[in-house]
């Protein structure tokens, strides 16, 4: 991990994947074999991609009783757990249909409505993870989404993992199909015999699905289209540097192109820092991956100040953000960009990722600047509402009309002009 | 204007237009020109496709001056009524930044930060309409974006049009660039020497405009991409027949592709109203365009009770639509989808387009399914924050390393126990 003195730094490595050509016609070539041919494309693309030759696509709840059993029912507590906090704060955000009234009779307002079904993407292999089914699921049933649908590609034994199954069942979610890659995002999005169309489609996957939802975009709603996980942590002197590389490893632990940024004003932190990453990769079951993704993305930038340090964090706009210095709460109101703000020592990024409430599908690769994390809002729309009186209109009919035809409509001034009839 | 009844209706003909190969090629070359050649492909493409070779591609303050003084004082008038009402309907859309706190310690919140910067995209020609930079930037404004830049074709005189720098003008922006078409959208995302890169980009456009739009999204955020405008109206015996009619072709004289639909419990209002559409027809300013969108896409449907009715209004989720009934209000509450809805006879469609105060900007092509009008909230970020205590940290480590560990994290599992050391 090298350290960069903050004014030496030109720019910071982002891994936006675009896919290449190939890729892209690949895709739109499995979008529209799923849209002619159902089912049964998926069936081949499941047998040709995953590796499986399956019977059925949905999940049955055997295997759904086999995963229950298969867990220990202390963890199925800590699940529950969890799944508990991130409801509660997910309640938080719901907001409501408002009206507002003039004493001329106008009323004016917003409904707000859920959506009325939603897909989400659980990826498959060693990034199956049950946080994800809560943290995509959750938000859609607080907002009141009542079908919910869950792919997930299976394993080459046919099986979908067992946490995944588990944290699906926990939130009371039964229509689990075994479909990964563009063919579920097809599926989700113009139906098949087994799979329905869903309004939005949620959920993190490879080049594949993103660049599938990317396709069906329009169509029907997606999340963000999610990029490799990020995190930087801006740190003082009262920084412990073991807790800090700790955390850089968490993220760098992901995936290769992980990127771990440590923003500091001290430079004894910064040379502490670089050693303890050392030492404690050591160890590490994923110490490849995660060596590969700090020497590629991680980075320490030395600054000269605590402003310089919140302008760089502004600056890379990161997915997670730990501001670890005397006092972070003094900090908050100058963070303009960031995911999640995780404040002080103790909130280690683990506890935002699995535990303590809010959702971890973050804006990754700088989109942070203009999106948020999965939220309620997400999953419902608003209508505009207008109930004009008589009163209103004939106060405002003649300004309506030469605001009409200024834009050159004049169908839209007799739409309006025609109701003075009414009171001639 | 055919009458169909509801059981004899299969579906209802969508207009999206994905674009061709050589679109989305060209459109792909011109994004990578952009970039590559700045101001220079500007220049280039505004000779190339609205035929006139620019000396400056930003508005000068003269050219405002003389907007101004081109139009009547009264008309400014009505223009500064307008945008005051959208503010004020906008500004009851602002969310505010909360906390939770618990006895623990913890505290979790959403932290709300407007976005830096937005791009407007105003078409030209026939479509430049005033109101259109009202209903982009001023949800903008209301939000606390700070950097607000508008794009518009100029005509073959090198002109923007009065109504348009006027509207601006009245809103107080003055970063406003003769630039059109996907050049325009490539020049918002990545910059060029003359326009800034912005966070957002929003406005309707072409189809190169769209695919533009589409081709951007991820590095930068993008609203929805508009299909043609779109009108039902839910009208039983009490509504008045000139009136629907008149309201229905207000939409249709928008684009020969607009939509618009009839649906009502009454056949003699469907007889009457198919009259009064030939009628009122006959004289139409833009009546070519407004025969070609009700022959080809009007559709008088009729339905044996009003929840049958309420039901198509639902499967269709119109942009606009209007509910022409005894007691309108009493049917709010069964309308799932709709991007806009007209409460009573008063509120007749154009009300909302120029001035009541709602956005205009509405999800067409039945994407009212999952999308709402243009908002305050679609300028704003909601970043997560997470304080967990030492309290906190203590009674929940263990839980969550394990639940890290099941998803085979292990450097997630070690980060949180690191902090263990702490109250050794």
């Amino acid at each position: 991990m090298n350290i960069i003195d903050r004014e030496e730094l030109t720019s910071i490595k982002r891994r936006v994947d675009q896919g290449t050509e190939d890729q892209r016609k690949s895709v739109k070539e499995i979008i529209s074999a799923v849209r002619n041919q159902g089912d049964t494309a998926l069936y081949h693309y499941t047998e040709t991609f995953d590796g499986v030759s399956l019977h059925s696509l949905k999940v049955q709840p055997e295997e759904i009783e086999a995963a229950y059993q298969a867990l220990d029912g202390e963890f199925v507590e800590i699940l529950q757990e969890a799944a508990d906090n991130i409801r509660q704060f997910h309640e938080k955000q719901t907001s409501t249909s408002w009206f507002d009234t003039s004493t001329d009779g106008t009323i004016l307002g917003q409904k707000i409505t859920p959506i009325e079904s939603a897909g989400v993407y659980v990826p498959g292999g060693t990034a199956a993870y049950p946080s994800s089914v809560f943290m995509n699921i959750i938000p859609a049933q607080v907002a009141g989404v009542t079908n919910i649908y869950m792919v997930t590609p299976p394993g080459k034994d046919g099986k979908v993992p067992d946490g995944v199954l588990l944290a699906a069942h926990i939130l009371g979610i039964d229509h689990i199909y075994k479909v990964g890659g563009a063919q579920a995002i097809a599926a989700l999005a113009y139906g098949t015999e087994t799979i329905p169309t869903v309004d939005k489609i949620t959920g993190p996957g490879n080049i594949f699905v993103a660049l599938a939802k990317r396709e069906v975009f329009g169509d029907v709603d997606i999340d963000m289209i999610a990029g490799p996980s990020e995190i930087a942590i801006l740190a003082d002197e009262t920084a412990v540097a073991g807790e800090v590389a700790s955390d850089l490893l968490s993220q760098a632990e992901h995936d290769a192109r992980s990127s771990s940024l440590l923003i500091t004003t001290c430079r004894s932190l910064a040379e502490e820092v670089k050693q303890e990453i050392e030492t404690q990769l050591a160890n590490l079951p994923r110490k490849a991956i995660a060596r590969a993704s700090i020497e590629k993305f991680g980075m320490i930038i030395l600054c000269r100040h605590l402003d310089e340090a919140l302008e760089t964090v502004n600056e890379i706009a990161p997915e997670h953000l730990e501001v670890v210095t005397k006092d972070p709460f003094q900090q908050l109101g100058k963070i303009k960009h960031a995911g999640a703000i995780f404040l002080g020592p103790y909130s280690s990024e683990p506890v935002g990722d699995y535990f303590a409430g809010p959702n971890h599908v973050l804006p990754t690769n700088g989109t942070a600047r203009f999106s948020s994390p999965l939220n309620v809002d997400d999953f419902v729309k608003k209508s505009s509402v207008i109930s004009y009186s008589e009163e209103a209109l004939q106060k405002n009919a003649d300004k309506i009309a030469r605001f009409a035809r200024l834009e050159g409509l004049e169908a839209h001034a007799r739409a309006v002009e025609m109701r003075k009839e009414r009171w001639k």
